[in-house]
């Protein structure tokens, strides 16, 4: 099948550096980051709004993508179970997909609550969770 | 920045095969449609369950990269807003998020009710909605 390009817009900036260190989730520690955004994708960002959530999109560029299943949160005494059916971040297209509270915007720069995404991690895309009347 | 290679894992089997007449949502009449995989990567379908809701991550293969500003819905008397504020197709890495209800599970073919992505749109991922454990 065709192949795509993804692009990045930006990237994590983190104290978190160590995968094996990294919560799983959002609400297991995870610290406040910063979103940097390449300049020219400045236009993008405007309407984003300090105090609502959105949806971050990531590039998980340390997975590996040859895994096709997992123990569920690495626990042995869990069956096996296809990446489909898990979050492991392991899997063919490693894209993160985090919810994250903004809690300032200055200019390229987003600051956000509860990030478990490594530090220079790249980001794909920025999504406002769905209202109907977007 | 480094550019990253997604690798389609599947298609959409869809009705819809006109951008102008898709639905922008789930809801405003998307058609039941099936996602249907890659022999090769059935392993990680398993434990998808008929009856349970996931994420479906697709890769928006008509949309305009170029676009960093729309106006919302494409209703010209709303405010040119930044892509990343809105959930217009149109966007720099142009990934479609579907929250899907599995309908049936057939080896590698699964059926999904009310999709809003046109027929043979590349399929990049499936995620579980988040749940504690996994």
């Amino acid at each position: 099948m065709t192949e795509h390009t993804l692009r990045p817009v930006g990237r994590v900036e983190s104290t978190l550096t160590d995968r094996t260190a990294a919560p799983r989730q959002p609400d297991e520690g995870a610290p406040d980051a910063w979103l940097v955004f390449d300049d020219r994708y400045a236009p993008a960002l405007d309407g984003l709004t300090p105090g609502t959530d959105v949806l971050l999109l990531t590039w998980l560029d340390r997975a590996d993508r040859d895994t096709l299943a997992v123990h569920p949160r690495g626990d042995a005494a869990r069956p096996l179970t296809g990446v489909f059916a898990t979050r492991a971040p392991d899997r063919p297209n490693p894209i993160g997909l985090h919810t994250v509270h903004i809690l300032a915007v200055e200019g390229r720069r987003v600051h956000v609550r509860n990030l478990e995404a490594l530090d220079a991690t790249p980001i794909l895309d920025v999504k406002p969770l769905l209202t109907p009347d977007r």
